[in-house]
């Protein structure tokens, strides 16, 4: 009998997940619009890019129609974590549930809301999402896994989880410990969606540039050396070097989820990337003065949104009173 | 015979100069759009708000047709002072030039293209321009002034133009140095700014709220400490504190200037804010990683419209592809 998985959040990562999951297994999908989960049925999932086929899954809104699990995979924006699980977690408690989501604190809100084995993970695979049933497959990188400590989740079901997802055609890594990958990949995500979502700029060459005492990769690997002291000082030995992550992606030019928030206005993943390392460093008496800057730079750009919608203020993209007070002492 | 004064770009703070200083000399405006220039021919200067009057002055586009001056006080924006004055200063080779502008250095430039007596000043008065001819006096507070060290500029002259100003109807202060009244509104300026200019917020309650890890009280309490410690690093005496000016401002709910120029894809005057305290804290080897920071991303902004404005790519205001790519290694 094939194994029942539900990919919680269909974005680019979940829908990856999903049509390579459903050539080797029963593949449920919950999703939030009702069209969404229409066009997957009706359509099934398309593949492009690295590989190419069509997958049939069963696509759904109502956690009335998904079946008890195996396995679960949780692919929603870090931000949403609690309103995806909440509803489903039940449904893994014979069973496990992964989170390959960004940042630090997405595996907690799993375990409050299910008594399966809790999977960390990290994946590093990306892709563009084109249309509801069309995904294409970019970078074939792999995804680390470990277990979920508190979870006591045992190293079986790590290996089995990244077994499944290699034999359904992706790249996975089964690790005592995923903290180091995870860790990794918080402070590159952190540094690079941080300073694209405060200036604008895609992840570009400007990133890793460091010849002018202004140069912004000046900032970048002063904020990626403060958050490898604060993996250290939490005691984690990283995977790999964030600015070495850091290099290879500004030259893809590549726009951030972050600063796709930023210009939509919605809640970034902040309180996941560099919150996480602000409140770590704090946990452990570490000192992360630019993380904890940026964190509340955006926080304070957040608010300005809800300051605009409530037509409070001027601020974001609303244009402010044509007056110039320049020299004015309250700036 | 009356004083021949020339005020040097007429914003807020130049047309309250230019209009109250009319009342008690000759007054010059020099300006960069004929059509500003005309209109203050044709209508005069009205002064509305603190003051009531309207005042008939002299303005030009056209450098030949300025008088040699006893006095010039330049009101640009920092970043226009080099063009600004380029074309004039040798108007005051025997006068004396005076700096209302934000922040450090434009004194420096003013001292390279005039033979004459240099004066630092800083001014805490406030205004609203409302059209080339109208502007509000808001803030009826003192404009400080003393000698540019280097220019060796005698104390008569700081008093007899704070007196000039006095006679005009606005306050000031002469002082043997001036640099702790401008270190003041320096740090206050940079800190309050910069967090405007990235949130996208004017000077709101929320700069001095400290309550929670994430308020943004926090981060302006940490710049204004930093900036002070710069202050005290390069042997300044603060004339008061910033963190009072900007528990007074956060109240009034004022768009910043910089905010303004961040969403009109202006120059912002940066460089000479809290570029001007990096450079300031590097050259004395003390320590502003805050205020570096800010400067760096202020300038990564910048560099977002450049994009922008080549179609480079998407940035800034400009609606990025519709893609969704979260969880992707390249951010």
């Amino acid at each position: 009998m094939a194994k029942k998985i539900c990919i919680i959040g269909c974005g680019a990562i979940g829908s990856l997940y999903a049509a390579h999951l459903a050539q080797v297994a029963e593949v449920y999908a919950f999703v939030r619009r009702p069209a969404h989960a229409h066009a997957l049925n009706e359509q099934g999932l398309r593949v492009t890019g690295k590989h190419n086929f069509t997958a049939r899954l069963r696509a759904t809104t109502d956690p009335a129609e998904l079946p008890e699990c195996h396995l679960g995979i949780v692919c929603s924006k870090a931000t949403q974590t609690e309103e995806a699980v909440a509803p489903v977690g039940h449904l893994f408690n014979r069973g496990a549930l992964l989170s390959a989501q960004n940042g630090l604190g997405c595996e907690e809100i799993l375990a409050r809301h299910s008594q399966g084995q809790i999977l960390r993970g990290t994946t590093f695979m990306s892709g563009t999402r084109h249309s509801d049933t069309v995904v294409q497959y970019e970078l074939d990188t792999a995804t680390w896994l470990g277990p979920f400590e508190p979870s006591s989740t045992p190293f079986s079901t790590v290996s089995d989880t990244a077994d499944l997802i290699v034999a359904a055609g992706l790249k996975a890594v089964a690790l005592e410990d995923a903290r180091p990958a995870q860790w990794s990949k918080l402070i590159f995500n952190a540094s690079v969606n941080g300073v694209s979502a405060l200036t604008g700029l895609p992840h570009c060459p400007a990133f890793a540039e460091e010849a002018r005492f202004g140069d912004l990769g000046r900032l970048l690997h002063d904020l990626i050396e403060e958050g490898k002291q604060v993996a250290k000082a939490v005691g984690i030995t990283l995977h790999e070097d964030p600015w070495e992550m850091n290099k290879i992606g500004a030259e893809t030019n590549h726009p951030t989820s972050m600063l796709y928030d930023v210009q939509h206005h919605y809640e970034t993943e902040v309180e996941f990337l560099g919150g996480a390392i602000a409140r770590e460093a704090e946990r452990v008496g570490a000192s992360a003065p630019l993380h904890t800057a940026l964190y509340r730079l955006i926080k304070g750009k957040e608010a300005s949104w809800r300051r605009s919608e409530a037509g409070d203020s001027p601020s974001g993209s609303t244009a402010i009173p044509k007056v110039t007070s320049a020299h004015d002492p309250s700036a």
